[in-house]
């Protein structure tokens, strides 16, 4: 089995696992996520998720059943289902099941999990950005599963031939499509403040930690795209991603200007993985 | 039978279909819907509720794999299913199935179909309402089912004792959780134009048309808080409701002061949906 699917306690194989058409995530989307990396058998960074899976389901009111422990209990046998190889651990919680209507439920919420291969990138490769206008709600900061204006901007990037989309609202950069982005300016690593405007990303907090651990200044503001276009570096972080480089920005050239101190951030990105994990890449990390 | 589930051709009762877990409206509610009243057998108005689907599928790039009559006949088989009393007729498209990725998947899109009791209410009641903040995304023109902020506006309504939540952006007043809101104030019609801030409502085009047809002035034009709880009339018109008309606004008295006209609006929309649909109500209308 490649890809795992559970639903409720109920697992098989991904691509034959079915739900309930009354699941309220099928028609009004009402439901959060959260995602970490695995490698080795080990969940990366598992308990952050954890507890900001908690915390979205809290903002939304969605009432879980299980503790922290119970959840990661489940989420590490389900993972143990698969081989030890590199794979994305999603799990979400949809506000009950019952026949549409706007207001809650009474009865619980669903347990849903997804595990599926998701190979962490190479972090040396550059990868190629554009930019659109950020129009999506003011609750951002909570991991929901209401995500078609991601979804659009992703496909925009996808048919650019980039790989991620930059969210603007007018002049501000907010993050990306499914990932944030921060600059490094003078020697500064620039990231947008933590507020409803974007997702507290782990890897995001990760990387200022390893700012701060190496002795690099980090300023939480707001950033503008005259900013973004004239860094000297950008960087994007996702839980599949770790923290990588982008060279383009729509299909100009961008950053580059202190690769020193890029790769000593990545490489203390990816050691911290590779320490957490104890795994070792087969054939290196994967290209971006 | 009492409600029918369909999904892709299979149909059977709505709270035993299943649907699978990769259907991309599970995990991004990556899809558009549309719903229309029905009694009698006939549904109210479906060319314009089908026109407004394929608008919105169209806006969001999800490739129906059917034209409007074949909808429309599948719909009416489904409808025929059922008993011949008060329905709802609900129908989506989601950008088809596969593991979860946020760029377009190759394969079609899916079809679901939910029919269900639905009773039209008594238009004589009157209903309460509350309001707040409207922070959603800035596609609200599109009938997608990311509903998370109108699933929350209307539990707030429920938890106050009230019917319905009026969105407003600041002091503009938008839409309501799930209808449009509307005021009359000396004779005149008062409505918010149709932009990217508010789904085109058939119902509310339906009332548009309903006062230019008995000679009162229609406004389409942005109104504030204010000019809400200082109306004549305040209306929240929807596929379910036709027009129904409020009393209260966060628990202050409001409208009341023009229902002779409002009373000849409401009659004219309730005999446009009978004489349409040749219904009779074995009771009459429900209670609001």
């Amino acid at each position: 089995m490649d890809a795992l699917g559970y639903y409720n306690g109920k697992w098989g194989p991904l691509d034959e696992m079915t739900v309930p058409m009354n699941d309220r995530g099928c028609y009004f989307g009402d439901g959060v996520y959260d995602a970490a990396s695995s490698a080795n058998g080990v969940i990366f960074t598992l308990d952050e998720h954890v507890d900001r899976f908690f915390n979205s389901a809290k903002l939304l009111e969605i009432k879980l059943t299980y503790s922290r422990e119970e959840l990661k209990k489940t989420l590490n046998e389900m993972l143990s289902k698969v081989d030890r190889g590199e794979y994305i651990v999603y799990w979400q919680a949809t506000r009950g099941t019952g026949r549409r209507n706007h207001a809650f439920p009474s009865g619980p919420s669903n347990l849903w999990i997804i595990i599926k291969p998701a190979k962490i990138p190479d972090l040396s490769k550059k990868i190629k950005l554009i930019t659109i206008e950020d129009t999506r709600f003011l609750i951002c900061n909570i991991k929901t599963i209401n995500l078609i204006p991601n979804v659009i901007a992703a496909q925009r990037a996808d048919e650019a031939g980039a790989h991620e989309t930059v969210f603007h609202r007018g002049d501000i950069v907010t993050e990306c499509s499914h990932s944030n982005v921060h600059i490094i300016k003078n020697g500064t690593f620039i990231t947008h403040p933590v507020d409803n405007l974007i997702l507290r990303g782990i890897a995001r907090s990760h990387l200022v930690q390893v700012c701060m651990r190496l002795g690099i200044p980090v300023d939480e503001r707001q950033f503008t795209l005259t900013e973004l276009f004239n860094a000297d570096e950008i960087m994007t972080s996702s839980t599949t991603t770790l923290g990588l480089s982008a060279d383009t920005i729509d299909g100009k050239s961008a950053g580059g200007k202190a690769p020193e101190l890029l790769g000593k951030i990545q490489n203390e990105v990816m050691r911290e993985f590779t320490e957490v994990t104890g795994y070792r890449f087969p054939n290196g990390p994967a290209g971006a």
